[in-house]
């Protein structure tokens, strides 16, 4: 087991109409509230009047529009102008991850004289945020429990994951049934990012016997619920496991002590979502079982057997090769399953860009580091077999 | 699943050597520390000096002689005391549970002007405690990452379980090998009692694929490493891991969502360390079987053929009352496997006093509302089949 410093100062207020709590909560925070949130589901779910009701005394200053893989331009921007013009005292982010993201980079910026890139490029580190409150309305990303947001800035092609412990929501809202009216797509991408965040973690030199069956039990629960999700879309107890599963996804709670990964599947995903826009968790799913089989070799084998047998069920008792193989047609044959497009063909990406892509994740990604090293050669080859 | 309000402010800092941190940690809270500790083993270990020598600048005032099944008179008001002579900012518990319990007790009395077991019995609700800083010596009762403790008042043979959110201990320090030189009594106890904890939240009407699995995990932890701790008490890995998973112990971290148990053998089990004092865990351990099989029923019996097939690997074809059986008589023969005694008697207690323990715990541990309704006669009859 590794050393580590760990600390989640979010409180989560989890289950049917605990939003209810909302008034109490933003009181702690102050009067002036920027209210961020996307394109506008939250108020075809209702949501947006239910906190607007809710928050009669408030003064609401509002940023919307916020995209899928948010921008720093203008999203960011956007919003660290509005809070310094407005004095905000704390952000209430309504939506998914990526609306949560992108309040936690403006949360940085509101308090930061210069430019917020320096922040988020991690030129210069962040001296205080402005405190977040988040109604979170997919399960999905687990930036409701954890201090990280990817900002993407699309005249460079960057996607950059920017971590700071200041970002950390101070209170995360957390209704499942927000999540009834999340489409098919989405839900089985969000079910996917969740996965991601699990193997990713999962895969690597040294676990425990706690941590290893905490993530088979996630994985576990989110193939099942996805599904029942995706039968029946109101079904509270599937949402609500989901819920509760994917939130874990980036906290570090899943794999306390155990030796680092590298996270390889984000770093190389951020290059398809910067170049492409396409849907992260697509992205993730449809490079993770080619990423598996990239780096199935006998240093990792026996965590395959492990993550076939456990997860699947595979027979322990046949060749381990032959249950990492079954292991990662299982993870492929559980993404097409829940109707995700398993190529990058299908999500508009083809051959053209390919090197150009390896060679950012080369420079900027770190995966030289990973458990598995992935080189530029290796991500190419990646990318290549999952067109 | 139930919902939940879930928040734990606790810094985790783990690892060998990590109390090299203990100064920085120690100046955010002030200058005047009350050192506690218990009967002198952090002194065998060298844990003590280590300690004045890394705060050569603090004023420390000490309170040591903090007994297991820790003493409302001396020790909480032995230190309140020295807190408020003292003007003390920060409490620094250096032992086991036990010391981590009085001194959340002496946090809170600290604070108020009353009379401490005002606060202890929930009659008055503190406004405020002081910080807490620990390090942890033993792995069990995960005190050092929830906020309770539990104080026993002598003379009224009290057992009082005293949760507050202000007592989660502010940084908490786990070096693994400090509990090298814990005795296997104390290292087997240590075990059950952190089984007790996941069991108590097991055995409930409502839980999760998630939450089942991570306890079923936790299980498994405690089995397979205490064995390694027993056999090598310096087997670093084992006892890291057995720490950590004791630690979420009574953190609800690995039930949340889940209906509420009641947690019915700790309900008992403070019966009979208030009126003899003995090893909490090993009551725990004594206890735990005979509770089971009181409460197996056709409403509980598909929750232990859970608990028979993933923790102890039952094969799942059987009928479902020999599974559970089996399970039960699983959980007896590994507790007897690492030495426990699993008699009453063999700790020292007779059935003179079941009917007076009986009544106490029926009119101060409301297990009249745990999952299954325990009264004052199946307490007794519990009791009796533990002699």
């Amino acid at each position: 087991m590794q050393n580590f410093d760990y600390m989640t100062p979010t409180r989560l207020i989890f289950g049917k109409n605990c939003i209810t709590q909302l008034p109490e909560v933003m009181t702690q925070f102050g009067r002036k509230v920027l209210l961020t949130y996307g394109g506008g589901s939250i108020k075809k779910i209702g949501l947006y009047d239910k906190v607007k009701e809710l928050l009669p005394d408030f003064e609401i200053v509002e940023l919307s529009g916020i995209q899928p893989n948010p921008k720093y331009d203008p999203s960011v921007l956007d919003g660290v102008k509005l809070c310094k013009e407005n004095d905000i005292d704390v952000i209430l982010a309504v939506g998914g991850g990526s609306v949560l993201d992108c309040s936690k980079a403006i949360a940085a910026g509101a308090k930061y004289d210069g430019d917020p890139w320096d922040l988020i490029s991690y030129k210069v580190k962040a001296k205080a945020a402005l405190p977040i409150v988040d109604i979170i309305t997919l399960a999905a990303t687990g930036s409701e429990y954890d201090p990280g947001g990817v900002i993407s800035r699309t005249e460079t092609n960057d996607k950059i994951g920017y971590v700071d412990p200041l970002l950390y929501p101070a209170v995360s809202f957390l209704d499942p049934t927000y999540t009834f009216t999340v489409s098919k797509k989405q839900t089985a991408a969000g079910c996917a990012d969740a996965m991601n965040h699990i193997m990713e973690q999962y895969f690597c030199e040294d676990s425990t016997i706690l941590n290893d069956g905490f993530m088979e039990a996630g994985l576990k629960s989110l193939m099942i619920n996805a599904k029942k999700c995706l039968e029946n879309p109101e079904d509270y107890t599937a949402r609500a496991e989901m819920m509760l599963t994917c939130t874990y996804g980036c906290n570090r709670i899943y794999a306390l002590g155990n030796s680092p990964s590298g996270w390889p599947c984000h770093g190389m995903e951020h290059a398809l979502s910067a170049y492409y826009d396409i849907t992260h968790g697509e992205g993730l799913a449809i490079i993770t079982p080619r990423w598996m089989k990239h780096i199935l070799s006998d240093k990792t084998a026996d965590r395959f057997v492990k993550y076939g047998v456990n997860v699947f069920g595979i027979d322990s008792s046949l060749d381990k090769y032959e249950i990492a193989e079954k292991a990662i047609q299982a993870t492929y044959d559980f993404f097409l399953s829940i109707g995700i497009p398993m190529h990058l063909k299908e999500v508009g990406i083809d051959e053209s860009r390919i090197e150009e892509m390896a060679h950012h994740v080369a420079e900027n990604e770190g995966l030289e580091n990973a458990w598995v090293p992935l080189l530029e050669k290796d991500i190419a080859e990646i990318f290549t077999a999952s067109l």
